[in-house]
């Protein structure tokens, strides 16, 4: 059935927040509730988009209806529309899907000219009233309909004002506001080309299609972009025509805005702040300072009352916390709007567990109305609002990148490394950021710009970096040759000290005090109900005896990533790795591995032990063999120094580390001579990994230990290779057994991050006990984007061009990356039953990743051990999304779960 | 039906080489027409099998098989086994499915004992021969069963000489060989552990096992190893039991080899060499000399006439010339092999034609015969049969590359890069080559080695570098510390001028003269038919109008490729493209482009006008702009120079581009910033290339010339990259078409060479009107092989391990990138009906992998312009090998001839 384009409040379907947009959606769904919602209607989105489709033109018949709407509204209100008695007055307010604040048009008192002005004037009481509304609207039906300059309007209140000898707009009184009617009238005219619209329906419909003009307007059309708003999401704003209430009415008058929770904490007690007589514009012109809601308790007790009930029932009504205006006319209580608060992490997993259990919703939905994403918040450093509120303020952006940092402000990048290098924690604030800044990033605790969006250069590089960001702080003025940067009152030299929270957006003066990221007990309730609903195991990526103790601390199933190559970076032992590679023969190497074998096992030893049990996976050398080579000179200092050899010697070493850096240079290292090809030439290499690994589990089997190791093969892309290797397993499987009467279970796979693997899994698994998506690799290797390259050279500006929606590293691209990893995962399947299948990229850690991953059919993912909790609950998620699938038929089986 | 494991003669199947070797095929065959082959009978490879299956033991029931066989040969032949009556002599052959000349193990004169040896001296005539074949056999079936070394006989063979004061074999009388065989058997019997047995059956039981045991001897496995015979063409060797005829048996007797025609220029007539009263090992012996076949005519006028009516049944029944050994036994003409006659290129042409013209066999059968990979023989520089003679051989290896080359010996890497630097052409002589070797590979123009097979470094990296090259000459000794090479008598002082002829694996001293490739009229007929046959379309990778030009000389319906960057490189532009990439802003940028947009057009124009018609595809600019930066000292000097500017400034510039380059340098530039992540970063560029383009056809046009350009985006991986290259295509079009009033049909298109175009072709295919496979980069990218690091460090030790079959960069690898081509042109054809569909990559003129294209259903290959006469060969046998294949079905509907 065709929508119609105007649905009263009491008419629309609130579930339909596409057509009705959001605020419509809520206005319906409040006097649906017998809610006090002044009498109105809703111009649909549909409605807009046919605008559009017509080239800007109010679509057919789209006027009559309004017309028709408006004499219904008369009715209801038993006021007149244009006239002088009982004047109907509306506002007419914009309102898409998505909220979008302040980005489009709103106009509030249509219906006034100078004949309704008079009734406006009987019906409140007050002259003064009526022509300072009137005024108002002449103002900003002038600024938003015919876009006449705003300070022609202000200048000529000013004048008014010299002319009566009055310091504030409030002290006018209504015989001088009448002639600043007259004035702006004359302004208006003499801008828009026309006289003001004296007529009541002319002005509305001048309003309807400003107010469907702004969806485009370049504004509202940035902040789409830099939120990544699409069509899908919302196409199109609707329209609200509302009966004008004022909060100015009086002493028995109010207006404000409350959450029915404390959106910073979740503390179930209503949080806001209001204004008694006085419009929500007085707030935004600064000339009054609201009050705390809890005041209103003292000045008005009994609409204290009425609200904190309102707030119950909208809360039990929409089982969710909501942010609600209302206002009070003369003792009447309405509500403007109510919408789903918007709260912080901690606010969501507070108010998650506390309306779970007030029965308001169950432990699914608890669950379900988390952001994964959004929990990043409780894994980095945050500024408590107590810290918040003494700092000092000096500009506010887009919260690009969550965590709070202090530093040094540092607006050059040569400077900010060599600032970075001198041991000073830098904040790089630049207009904007460019490829060539990338350096200065990982020499940055955290970035500021002043311009760009979410998904700008900086915002971009930093999110992939971990890093504090805020984007588009655009009330900074950045003078480079000054060395300073200026926002409103407050300047920033360089060298000051800042804090940036990219958690809020806020950029406070000096240092700040952060609280350091912990588990709540509310959080560990949501991780322990997330545990039961999953049905991915959740593994973490470790390479070190602590990290996988933390791991485990953490919730980690297993250890899904333990990078062997990791450990030869260690202190102790590149020195080792180093002479292993310059070695002149199979023989020498062989010698200095055995040495390197004793470090290797005890820490597979205590990573075994750590884990209790739980599943390891080692991977096997990864990186080619040049990446452990340090630069020539240092190496011939350490020779020298570590054996006391002469100068003669030392140049001699720096001479062969150079002849053996020039042998295995490479021109595309990523795609080179690594992983499993290093384990086809130097075989010894990978067979004393192996090794250790089986002896490391058998002295842990003596101890009776439980410890279960796999071995994984990184770079895989043909059985051949697997079955290579595999033979070195067997024949170590077999030494060890002979020499310990013991043979470990330890099984046998192979990472997938090869495209080749991908697409000849069904044979790998015939020798693959287990697959491990390396998406990190298959990602760059599907793209044939190296990924270094990409996020310095064009990735961001493929992102800011809308020709990749998310960078592929963040989230794995389904119709590439993804297809390869369900074929694989299912020819893998096929060719052996019961073959483990999980993932240990990047990709791991992140929510729609693993939202994938769970639709593919996967066993588990692995994540980054400060990501374990977002992947838990992203996996149960994952789970719930499925089990409640329109159609009934989940996206996977609980394969995973019914194993384990 | 299970085989028997022996077939007499007249009961084999000839067509079942795998079973019967090539050698019992061939006498089967024979003797079925009814040619005089001494009686005898094959031991099948299936025997071989079942021999190694049970640990090389003779299977179960052979060997009375074998003695009821024997039985039937005592009756036809009227001669009795082992017996002093007449007795039967036979000789054991080995014979595997492919011919492997001297790799495997034969005995002569099984059956004599103390006892025959009386008979047959009694048969033949003459004590002295019965008895000098007896000695002969207790010497060969002392080494060859017992390996009883040869040397101990030969000691004893001199003694026997000296005490009877004689000086050649030939002169020691039947007593004094009495003796030896005396002396023989009691060396045998102290060296092999048992007495020489007197049983003949016992005697052909050993002569049997040792046959079978030579079949996984080391010469024989490192033989089939480097030639590429793996199990599926030939496993196990068969056994010839054959009944001994004698060309030694007094002045009408007379043994030879020879080939129905000449096998190094295809002319019609008999072409071999024989040697009157003596046997094959005489010749082998080097104590006669033979005679060319053409002497035999004299000295036995009737056995020269019957020699040549044999040749000619038998190539009337094989349809393809015989490579024949004979014996003339006193009088009687035996045949004891035929095999199809291995020749060289222009043999193989030259007989193609002939073979026609004689109504032996049709034009398909023609092209089938031909191998499309031996053609290149012809594409290479060849030294004559008749320079050859005249030149002094100094060693012999494996042909591993085609062509030959003359230059100085260089047995050093380093000297070789510098005296190529000083203008030598080098050819590098080594033992063999390592990954650090290959500088010097660039620098040489051939490359010979002392060890290695096919497979080995040098054979692998030369062939992809195109070089000839000559590996595994056994013969040769290095000595590099004294700068010298011996082989047998011959030495090769470093700096003395040698020639290799890769196509032989003859080295000579000093220049020889070689012939230039050209295609002669034969060749031209073949390439004509060829055409006939043909599905696909064959075109050329061409880059400027001379290659053009040629291209379609040799044949090219195209130019398949025409890298646009190559333009850039020439002299008098790479200077402005410079310039280009140092433009500081995007105005600068337009303004050069402006300069190089007129180079450009003019280049198309010539293109275009060359190609009259036929189809063009240009590629736009692929590689990443840090390529074309030359290094900043240089560029300081040129702008200095060109601009006769100060010092200053030169160093200015210099600083300059040092900066530029650092901003553009890439970690991995093979996945980096670089093909249409150019174009949507500097969109002018495309913009540039895409106008020059219209510019030329419509020039062109205006001249009533025809010109079909296709523009062809590189890099492509999403729908989105090649939308936003559409557009500026769309808007340069209607530019042209306000400017000129003229709209020239330019395809649009894109390559296929990143993995995840392949996977989202559909999609792609909604855009692109044609796809392009660069194969190349997808090899690359499917299996993470830099293809330059893979080359040089390990792919080579890949292929020696059998890790890979051959290197993916030479023939397409099936399972993975073939396997993404067939998705991906599926994919685009059922998106878009009539999507054109060819291959760029190298592998365009690779004869296997046009196969594969043909058989995948491309509608053309595009090859580099000297290989494509080996195309067309090979697309022709691929359309003819879908005709013919068994069950009928072609792999392929012939859409792309029904298209033309």
């Amino acid at each position: 059935m065709k929508a119609r384009p105007i649905y009263f409040f009491d008419e629309g379907d609130p579930s339909d927040r596409r057509l009705l947009g959001g605020k419509g959606a809520g206005l319906c769904e409040m006097t649906k509730m017998g809610l006090p919602v002044p009498p109105g209607f809703v111009i649909t989105t549909e409605a807009c988009r046919s605008y559009y489709a017509s080239g800007q033109k109010l679509p057919h018949g789209l006027m009559a209806g309004v017309r028709k709407s408006m004499a219904r509204l008369e009715e209801r209100t038993g006021k007149t529309w244009g006239s002088r008695n009982n004047p109907l007055l509306i506002s007419v307010r914009s309102g898409a899907a998505i909220s979008m604040p302040g980005m489009m048009d709103t106009i509030l008192n249509v219906g006034l000219n100078d004949s309704s002005v008079e009734g406006l004037a009987i019906s409140s009481g007050s002259r003064r009233f009526a022509w300072d509304s009137y005024r108002r609207l002449v103002q900003l039906f002038g600024k938003v309909v015919f876009g006449v300059d705003d300070s022609l309007f202000e200048a000529a209140l000013e004048e008014a004002k010299r002319a009566s000898k009055v310091e504030l707009d409030s002290q006018l009184d209504d015989i001088a506001l009448r002639r600043l009617v007259a004035r702006y009238k004359d302004i208006f005219s003499r801008h828009a080309g026309r006289a003001f619209p004296a007529d009541a329906t002319e002005q509305l419909e001048l309003a309807i299609d400003a107010v469907f003009r702004s969806w485009r307007g370049e504004r509202a059309v940035v902040y789409r972009e830099k939120n990544g708003i699409t069509d899908e999401v919302a196409d199109g704003t609707a329209i609200n025509v509302v009966t004008m209430v004022f909060g100015n009415r009086g002493p028995g008058s109010a207006t404000g805005v409350v959450f029915t929770r404390n959106p910073g904490t979740g503390e179930r007690r209503i949080f806001g702040e209001y204004l008694a007589n006085a419009q929500g514009e007085d707030v935004v012109a600064g000339s009054r300072t609201p009050k705390p809601i809890s005041e209103l308790r003292k000045e008005m007790p009994k609409m204290h009352a009425r609200l904190e009930e309102t707030c119950k029932l909208l809360e039990a009504h929409f089982r969710e916390p909501q942010d609600i205006e209302f206002t009070i006319e003369s003792g009447s209580f309405y509500l403007l709007q109510t919408r789903g608060a918007k709260m912080n992490a901690a606010a969501m997993v507070k108010t998650s567990v506390d309306m779970v259990s007030e029965g308001m919703f169950d432990r699914k939905r608890a669950i379900m109305r988390l952001g994964a994403d959004q929990l990043e918040q409780l894994l980095h450093p945050t500024i408590s609002a107590a810290a918040a509120r003494g700092a000092r303020q000096l500009a506010a952006g887009i919260a690009a990148s969550p965590g709070a940092a202090t530093g040094v402000a540092v607006l050059d990048v040569g400077r900010a490394v060599s600032a970075a290098k001198a041991g000073k924690p830098v904040i790089l604030v630049r207009e904007e950021t460019r490829p060539e800044d990338v350096p200065a990033f990982f020499s940055s605790v955290g970035i500021l710009t002043s311009k760009g969006g979410k998904t700008s250069h900086a915002a971009v590089v930093a999110r992939g970096m971990g890093k504090p960001c805020i984007v588009g702080a655009s009330s900074m003025r950045i003078d480079p040759a000054a060395r300073v940067c200026i926002s409103g009152e407050a300047r920033i030299r360089e060298g000051d000290t800042i804090t940036i929270d990219g958690n809020s957006g806020a950029v406070y003066a000096g240092p700040v005090e952060t609280i350091a990221p912990r588990v709540t007990r509310d959080f560990k309730t949501i991780l322990g109900w997330a545990r039961s609903f999953k049905a991915l195991g959740v593994r973490a990526n470790a390479d070190t005896p602590e990290a996988a103790r933390a791991a485990r601390e953490g919730g980690a199933e297993g250890i899904g990533l333990c990078r062997t190559e990791r450990m030869f970076n260690e202190r102790d032992r590149i020195g080792l790795f180093v002479d292993m590679i310059m070695a002149e023969n199979e023989a020498r190497r062989r010698e200095i591995l055995a040495k390197l074998e004793v470090l290797q096992r005890n820490d597979f030893v205590k990573i075994l032990r750590a884990m209790d049990g739980r599943p390891v996976t080692i991977r096997l050398l990864d990186p080619p063999l040049h990446e452990f080579l340090p630069n020539p000179a240092e190496f011939g200092e350490r020779m020298a120094r570590l054996r006391k050899i002469k100068a003669k010697r030392k140049m001699e070493a720096e001479r062969a580390l150079q002849r053996r850096a020039a042998d295995l240079a490479e021109v595309n290292p990523m795609m080179g001579h690594r992983g499993v090809r290093v384990g086809v030439t130097f075989p010894e290499i990978y067979e004393m990994q192996i090794r250790a690994v089986f002896e490391a589990a058998i002295a842990l089997s003596k101890k009776r230990v439980r410890a279960v190791a796999q071995i994984m093969v990184p770079q895989v892309g043909s059985a051949a290779e697997l079955l290579h290797v595999r033979a070195i397993y067997d024949r170590v499987a077999a030494e060890a057994e002979a020499k310990h009467k013991a043979r470990p279970r330890i099984s046998f796979g192979t990472m997938i991050e090869v495209v080749r693997a991908a697409l000849t899994s069904g044979e790998l698994a015939r020798t693959a006990e287990f697959f491990s998506f390396g998406t990190n690799d298959l990602t760059q290797a599907t793209f044939s984007f190296s990924r270094e390259d990409a996020e310095s050279k064009f990735l961001p500006e493929y992102i800011e061009k809308g020709l990749v929606s998310a960078s592929p590293f963040q989230s794995i691209d389904e119709a590439g990356v993804g297809e390869l990893m369900a074929t694989s995962a299912r020819a893998g399947r096929a060719a052996r039953k019961g073959l483990e299948v999980g993932i240990c990229g990047e990709h791991g850690g992140d929510p729609s990743s693993i939202m994938f991953c769970h639709g593919a059919g996967l066993d588990y993912v692995s994540a980054s051990p400060h990501r374990i909790p977002i992947a838990l609950v992203a996996a149960a998620q994952a789970a719930l999304a499925g089990d409640s699938a329109p159609g009934g038929a989940p996206r996977r089986k609980k394969r995973g779960a019914a194993r384990r």
